[in-house]
């Protein structure tokens, strides 16, 4: 039996086809999604854009709204984009809306068959339900490698034991050289300020067990469910 | 004063508006230009295909012809592409055809006022000519990230003591989880076998004080000088 290939794409641009791709946005699409749906909703749907949130809720009836444009929560929605807060669900439906998560899970929609989302509040969970070659997406940060994602992906391919490519290789090796999640998250150069909770939070390791995965599309809106 | 910024594209796609870009491909078109340069050539032009660099020397009347396709050499070339080749000079002017380099150095002329070529033969010298903000053009492999190419920009980075960008950071990780050159360039996965000499030489480290510089395009071909 030959060893599975794993490769990682650091940003949305290069994703290459594979059976599988693990999109990574760690800071903090990837990881409100699993902490949303593993404390009780049903779905979450990506969006894009905060008008195409706004059209689906009205076209669903129900959602409670989530997201922030500069880690701002969006004027008129009901939360922000913070996996702190989707801990107690209010409905069975979030919908959320990012920029470069749901830049990644399109991409990854349109080049591999299964759309899996890791994080590393799922990590092993992420990791384990990887049975074939794959493709760990990195959301990025504005179509820029982002530390925290190569981390992340870094971790997964430690756990994935595969045939790595050169990008993957190096995620893992990235994972290696920091003493824990934390501080490999601190590590990044990007971001706006203000994110001290939510990254502390985020880097927690194996704290839910569920696996979200892209189920369709509504529109230009990715439906995540379990 | 403000420290210099530095930033590291993985593939010349990612190239970013910057006043200078240091073009890297240690295995092997910047090694073996840097070496060419040093040996006694004049100029070197980098070719993106074979009819290219056949066009050129006509138009030029002189020129020794180098190059690889799959790291075996061209039909009716004069050499390969091994740095090894132009230890002894042959003439003025070497017309040298490779793909990835070749266009690493286009995608930096098209973005960035000054173009100089690093690798890990001029690693010191070409650190040293950087005074301005850079971003640092790994020629990757086919497009994609290659771990020999990250890991020269990280020891680069290094020396450049500047504000990084994550690209930049994490390539700075990368050039301290190796133990040597060497063991760096042989962790790569990509490419042909038979290069194992070539790897031995272009892992050497400040073996060469040059530092080549585009200094015109000539048609297609960028023009190499010091």
């Amino acid at each position: 039996m030959s060893a599975m290939r794993v490769h990682v794409a650091f940003t949305p641009d290069e994703v290459l086809e594979a059976p599988v791709a693990v999109v990574v946005d760690v800071l903090r699409a990837t990881s409100t999604i699993a902490e949303a749906l593993a404390s009780g909703y049903r779905r979450v749907f990506c969006c894009r854009e905060v008008a195409d949130a706004l059209a689906l809720r009205e076209q669903l009836g129900e959602g409670l709204l989530g997201g922030e444009r500069s880690a701002v929560k969006i004027d008129g929605f009901d939360i922000g984009a913070s996996p702190r807060e989707v801990l107690e669900p209010r409905g069975e439906t979030l919908i959320y809306s990012t920029t470069n998560g749901t830049r990644a899970v399109l991409a990854a929609a349109a080049a591999c068959g299964e759309v899996l989302l890791g994080s590393l509040l799922n990590l092993s969970a992420a990791a384990g339900a990887v049975r074939e070659d794959c493709v760990i997406v990195c959301a990025g940060f504005q179509g820029r490698f982002a530390l925290d994602d190569a981390y992340c992906a870094g971790r997964i391919v430690e756990r994935l034991d595969g045939e790595v490519t050169d990008a993957a290789k190096a995620c893992a090796i990235l994972a290696r050289s920091f003493p824990s999640a934390h501080e490999a998250l601190l590590a990044r150069t990007y971001g706006p300020p203000g994110l001290e909770e939510d990254i502390r939070f985020c880097a927690q390791e194996d704290v839910v067990d569920v696996v979200p995965r892209l189920s369709r599309m509504v529109d230009s809106a990715a439906e995540i469910g379990t």
